[in-house]
């Protein structure tokens, strides 16, 4: 059975495992202040070309998006995100966990529009009853959307416009940032992504780490306290050179990048296939993520040897699915693919 | 200058207040357990046609919307309402604030629909993930709705179906529920609405009290630290007869139910006027709620005499207006309004 | 049954009522943007000699707590307290239920000692760990403590040094002000202790009022969206002005403070009633509540006649019991006790 | 540089890492769903003598105390804990954040004993304000505890009865499981703590683990939706084969206490090596923590070697020191300290 399932069914990248097995005695510093650790977000630093950066490990996603967003907001603050956003719907309410309300916007293809966001907070600081209501904090979007689609370079530039004509942070969700930015025709770069918002996350489980989440915070913006207010969400791991070493790895010799390349071109053979066989596409993802309109029947034959997502009916006969590469996807997963469509 | 602007820029009825005068120095047990404030429980259960309801007294309807709530819910359920429902619009987050989730559905002119709630829940249960998403715990809707709409029995009775079927109880938030049980063709009475939910309110603040409401638990299925968790989340008075003394007053020879068909009147007498003179309506509300479609023009004249509440635009040259009446409102108020129509 | 047993079984004064009464008409704007709140907050500015305190009005003691403290708080920190404060034993985890630990020294007859204080803080600052701990972010005192005991002067003065040099605010919580100011012996006047202190609040329910207390900050320091904080904490009632109201008629003429020298003098003729029937104390209290040691067997036979609370046991044979006076406490009331001492 | 500051400044046991790069290409079910989890589980149930216990892998201490607790409590409960307990004192507030308060009683040497205990809930439930108070809602002990003592089986014994007589569940927190059971003297075994207890955790990241704790609820009284409350915490980790692999070799051939066993060994023979050089203990630790009372001049020359925590001033001249072993600590590391004494 090949599963083209997740991006996280599967190990670590053999260089990232090597560099733990290597330094696996090093007894480096506890909570994360090991050498390791520091080379990492050097790296970070420099491949975001930001020398100053502040740059925080955490292990999971959710983990990273509550901890991250907590640590932004005031208590009457909420974060605006689409309804589709990730923290809205796959997370278990561990954004509302910490007392912070999720603003919803409707999105465009699992995008935010500057305009929405823009009317919104318009008619916000227009309600004079504003003060019942709940105050927008902070603004999440993730790079690429659940969706799989992605930012322009410009789209992201008016929405952060409009992040900072109304003094509200910019956090990007970067669980899958590297399979956005290496993704067909993606005119944004990690250096301009980091121009463009307060706060981002380098995503690490998906990429080529057994775990482990990059905060970044662009201009000295961290809370003071955020290492305190991550032990306080459980997000401190005692050994934080797990994780350090990863990125370190990661971040050697565009190691990172690398991966998400290898993805995003099983993706584009993949789209291929599926177009070769006549299939049409619920949306058009130049990313890891696509997501197919099958046939209900095929969709039961493929399933006897492929494993993957049904995403949500189509019409009463097909489904939307969802197939994922990966940084691990190999030629046998695709051609046993191409063997079945 | 007159004020249709709320229905609580008023004090108490004169019968209300009466009570408080007259039982001033009957040296009340404190908290709520004083004879006044279970004389009122008595009369409520009557009203309601439940002997056995468990009542509490608290002073608002966020609080009681959130103490209750919270009361109702394990730490990862959510509850589900409508858009445009109270909780998620005019709270400031209090229903977060107890580290629960809003989970949205859209509305139909303020309403919930039973076919949506059911496709809802329907979806959620077949979700093979539905462990990442947050659990749907309670069902929150209000009677009447902001829009000033009403729920007709068959309506209710649709809900109530839905959430039996899939074990999820039902709370109805009554801030104006005298409003909307007066209402012109309403087709609900408080012993059937008592017996369509599991938990209800009956909002005092609005009608005649100068603060307090009733939280109806239908079948002995308040928590049992219900008066914990009030405390809890400061929702406790210590001079608990302030509450019970309005409520007994209010359950006395229906005065209730008579300061509530008095807004009706007026309302509907309001509602000819703005007829009369060919002005049309967002929504046809037979509540005390009334919002009205003005030209922007007429808007700047009428307010040098009349508050009232800008909704929202209509259109380039239109306003939604909201007018409200009250059990305070005087022929006054309306010859007033009529005058400058 | 005459009953000593709390400073709140009992309405309001009959000026307060009565203020009530008469304003019962005026329409007052919603949400404590009233102008009898406004006369309120100006009377009670006069009082402290805080020409530029910023005032706010909530319903109850537990309420003031958690939304007072919550807002002086970041989302790490914690409240310091002695383990025998109110917030600490007695408001169910309201505190805790804003997420703030708090933070227990050990008392001195109820009271907080600079000295302990500073010695905590002291090592908080020299501990190396202290990331993994939480960080003490406001200092809680209440005056009276829970036993009936007061700050002096100094006392005040040197917590309030301690706090000044650690950047960390202090917050009086008077929910029986009045019967600490006015107590025999009391070197703390209200301006001295406004001028003492970041913020405070005046107990109205136990000395007056129906419900209500007055938060001052006293020198600009609330936080700027302290009303939203209060909406979300459920702390905002609609018809404000029925605290506005309350407040305006306890600081008219002095009445508050006459109020509390009332409750001040029966406890003195208590104590002296005690004291002349040989029973002792179980400390010295100036104020409304006094501590006495009572043999058992006299504690049934009183109990026919007067309530009470038992406080503790003192030894096998004796209780610590207290009995408290308040502004309503009658010559009838102390005549009874008398009779039956 | 030697290091005896903690058991956490190093790498995984040989085995462990062995099992993560043997089993990288397995492409295991996400989430923890996976068969070498699975295994883990199989392994750890048959090592407690529990067949039925569920078993639930976290990545850290804290956030698994913060979890399990969280699980465990209604909303109004709070959790009894010793004053010196490591939720109190170096979690960050962690279990605040949950709106849970810590209830503290006073330790003996860092036990709880079980006559204090029964003794507080005797007064709880004595006390007729009780709803005004936090109720308890769990137990929470250490084992070993923060000072590395142990409980006998007798003491466990007795405080379980206490906890059942007052149907309150008692949770351990294992974070050194294996160095408490397997120390000098200690007559309790981990079938015998898994009959004692309702929910305790063993903790993998001190003892041979880079990161995972396994918490046991000993009798199918797991929150019946824990993955949720789980995933709301944040402590979800993607690829959950991480931890089940690392346990799953701790638990072959008894390396878990293999490891604790060669630790409390080191420690002892440190142990010695302090007597003989006539230094005194600031308490009896049979475990791999030892407070060593060192004169003040001693410690600056031996932290040229030695790497130790200043636990706190034992004199004016003399400071209480924490020595810790682990299961990597080498002859080597002995030498050097034997050489510096």
């Amino acid at each position: 059975m090949v599963s083209f399932e997740c991006d996280y069914d599967n190990g670590a990248h053999p260089l990232v495992l090597e560099a733990l097995v290597k330094h696996n005695n090093a007894r480096p510093t506890p909570y994360g202040f090991d050498e390791f650790s520091e080379r990492a977000k050097r790296r970070i630093r420099q491949a975001c070309g930001l020398p100053d950066a502040q740059i925080f490990f955490l292990t999971g996603g959710t983990q990273t998006n509550a901890t991250t967003i907590d640590s932004m907001l005031y208590q009457y603050e909420g974060v605006i995100c689409v309804g589709t956003g990730h923290i809205n719907v796959h997370e278990a309410g561990a954004v509302e966990f910490t007392e912070h309300k999720i603003i919803t916007l409707p999105d465009n293809h699992g995008k935010m529009e500057a305009r929405v966001l823009k009317k919104y907070l318009d008619d916000f600081m227009a309600d004079g009853n504003r003060n019942h209501a709940v105050h927008p904090g902070l603004v999440y979007i993730t790079f690429p959307t659940e969706l799989g689609t992605l930012y322009t370079a410009r789209e992201l530039d008016d929405i952060y416009q409009v992040c900072r004509n109304f003094d509200i942070p910019l956090y990007i969700d970067g669980a899958r940032l590297g399979y956005g930015l290496m993704a067909e025709g993606c005119d944004i770069t990690l250096p301009y992504l980091a121009r463009h918002c307060d706060v981002f996350y380098i995503g690490g489980t998906k990429i080529g780490a057994l775990c482990g989440e990059a905060v970044v915070f662009t201009h000295g913006n961290a809370h003071k306290h955020f290492f305190s207010i991550q032990k306080q969400h459980g997000a401190v791991i005692a050994k934080g050179a797990l994780i350090g070493l990863q990125f370190e790895a990661l971040f050697t010799d565009n190691l990172y990048f690398q991966l998400a390349r290898h993805a995003i071109e099983k993706a584009m053979q993949m789209k291929q296939m599926f177009q070769e066989h006549g299939y049409e596409f619920y949306l058009d993802s130049p990313t890891n993520q696509q997501f197919v309109i099958l046939p209900n029947e095929k969709i039961q034959r493929l399933e006897k040897y492929v494993q993957f997502t049904h995403w949500g009916p189509y019409d009463n006969h097909h489904t939307i699915c969802r197939f994922v590469t990966s940084w691990a996807t190999t030629d046998e997963d695709m051609n046993t693919l191409r063997d079945c469509l």
